[in-house]
């Protein structure tokens, strides 16, 4: 499967990056007989960057990120990933142990401890189970190789219910240049648990400031785009590792054309595996972008489509396919944006049932826009007839499986 | 039913208050074989105030009380509220439609017509049925009597399962006074579009100042702790009328201790009728209190309160009886608050299950707070532990019928 986004072709195939190996494994530590670990690895020095949760209650693995590439300038040579137990309200032994799980990988790798980043995903309060994190370390490491990346993706699955893996090509200098990566997260429709994890690996040649720009940047456009701002879990991850194995000159300017190329690259991969954790909601039986437009500013456009995309009602009449603009209205009317009522207009996908401030009059086009809800791919467009800027939040329905997922699921 | 709120008994049975008249009838404008108008009229000229949405889609009536009680200078003799349509996103018809009917009221009851206020609710976009009102106006006019407050609650009422009233009565320097009223809205669970309406009635004798003064505070300690700051339909709206029927010297001082007595009694009557509003939620089972305490200040308490009783996951895990505090501990994270982690405790009712950052660790404890939960009345206590003060905000669980009754309904 292809896909477009910023005009840079993202595949959803098997991939390899140059220079990365990759494992899975089962240690057991909570889930039974499936891949529920994995390692990612650079053979050599590795550029990296993070972005991380704003939750007060920041999971031990990310206090350890946060430790271990302050320490080492931005760089790294490996990550381990755990699903199951989130190493989460589990105080300075939590943080003992994500520090004990990297000291033990540095070791198998023969690399320093602050080379190994650690994540993890799964129940919060209760402490990792090292015993089966040790038996299966060199199960990890011994069965790393290029093409790892499925079965890694696999490993870091909680509620998800597909794997998510994504790659793109560009050129960079004349240098063919890879960017890939996976994963995990059960979207927007439980922004505030959901942990949402992601880890890239590109051969790149580019500065610690250089990824760690674009990384930011990457993420506000993809991620950040399927969730609130600051509406993060205890774990929430974003790493991406550069190992500069491509052929071209160092890119230390993250707006010279190469940079910005990089960039683009990068935000590729990044808005297709956010778009992959929508359409994996739980529950979710529709993928909604929700595109504002003709806005006084970019930020205005973002805060009224995800005042739109994250309301209840709005979500509860997708999934009934109703063509309710009344819901989505008011919604955007609560956003704390002082756009004129009078002059925004509503669309989904190309009908238009709401034009400045009132419902359309026209008996046939509740039936139009009702058969576009049935679709299960659906643009809502709010044009605020203000400006010229917009922004797109997706988003996806509200269902009964969306409660009774989390009714019956301790997660 | 008696209910003790801010150490005034508050009542639900049939009351009167002093020189008010009520009525009720059937319209059939939109919904059939029930009632679906209510009038509410004082025999003498009385002091008013209005709270109103803050939605930029503000519907017609909002826009009309606004700009009566100004021109009044907070004054009117009646107020008129339909069930149905809404008159939302209408535009200048909606509007002229609006004030058709306060002067056709108005001219019924030989007042002027910026001494009637109006209300609606229901679906938005239709514009009223004028020749519906019309009819139906003469009988609201002969219906008018004292106790009819009862049938008046049931014609407001959309989505919500029961009518709401409550009253409660206090003496003012030496007179007794009552103050009685009548609320419509399913609640928290739905508070971007679950229009609000309440309307209240007392004999005190208070300036208008005293009047709007007393309704903002209650409004903020009631219907605004069971939903978020600004998170209002297009249609909310809050009344009071009072006539001066009492036997007291007027209050001009919202502060002096009589002004403060009244406002005690304006407080509880709103708290009750918030409290009942959460209580029919659409599809709840449980009424939960969440308290935060031990903060800074009431601002982040109040804050941190409304993220997690507004957490789509926290209200799932109240559905299923799960004492997740994960969910809970997650959401309070990210409620924008800097509060020290590892400070934080968290009690279901008094069985505390997590203390200064990290879960309680005694075997027994799930089970006793999983016995909390399967209460149909919860109180979640969270401790900041960082100050004095404290919040509450009323919130109900999320249920299968919440989803069922949202994709079915168009409301």
């Amino acid at each position: 499967m292809n896909h477009e986004a910023d005009g840079q072709t993202v595949r959803h195939g098997a991939f390899e990056v140059s220079g990365f190996r990759v494992a899975a494994a089962m240690s057991g530590m909570r889930y039974k007989n499936r891949l529920d670990c994995a390692l990612i690895v650079s053979e050599t020095p590795a550029m990296a960057a993070g972005v991380f949760t704003r939750n007060r209650f920041c999971a031990a693995p990310v206090i350890l990120c946060k430790e271990h590439l302050e320490a080492t300038g931005g760089t790294a040579r490996a990550v381990l990933i755990n699903a199951g137990i989130a190493n989460a309200c589990t105080g300075e032994e939590g943080l003992r142990q994500a520090r004990w799980s990297a000291r033990k990988t540095a070791s198998l790798l023969t690399v320093e401890p602050e080379q190994v980043l650690v994540a993890s995903t799964g129940v919060i309060g209760p402490q990792l189970r090292l015993e089966f994190l040790e038996s299966v370390l060199p199960q990890l490491v011994a069965g790393l190789r290029p093409n790892g990346w499925a079965d890694a993706s696999a490993a870091i699955m909680t509620t998800d219910t597909v794997p998510k893996t994504a790659w793109s090509r560009t050129t960079l200098m004349g240098s063919p240049v890879t960017c890939g990566g996976m994963a995990k997260g059960s979207g927007m429709i439980a922004p505030d648990m959901a942990t949402m994890l992601a880890f890239l690996a590109t051969d790149a040649r580019v500065t610690s400031d250089v990824l760690a720009y674009w990384l930011t940047e990457s993420v506000n456009r993809s991620f950040n785009r399927i969730t609130v701002d600051g509406d993060t879990s205890t774990n929430d991850t974003a790493l991406i590792l550069a190992n500069g194995a491509a052929a071209h000159p160092v890119i230390a300017d993250p707006l010279s054309p190469e940079g910005q190329r990089f960039g683009a690259l990068l935000t590729a991969v990044c808005v297709d595996l956010a778009q992959q954790i929508v359409r994996d909601g739980e529950g979710a039986t529709k993928f909604v972008a929700v595109l504002v437009r003709g806005a006084k500013s970019r930020q205005r456009a973002a805060q009224v489509a995800r005042t739109v995309a994250q309301s209840p009602l709005v979500k509860t009449a997708l999934f009934g396919q109703d063509a309710n603009w009344g819901r989505v209205v008011a919604a955007a009317g609560r956003a704390g944006v002082d756009f004129d009522p009078n002059r925004v207009s509503l669309y989904f996908d190309e009908v238009c049932i709401f034009r400045n401030g009132q419902p359309v009059q026209d008996e046939t086009l509740e039936e139009k826009a009702s058969a576009v809800l049935r679709q299960k791919d659906i643009r809502m467009t709010l044009d605020l007839g203000e400006g010229a800027e917009e922004d797109t939040v997706y988003t996806c329905d509200f269902s009964y499986d969306y409660v009774k997922i989390n009714a019956d699921y301790r997660s």
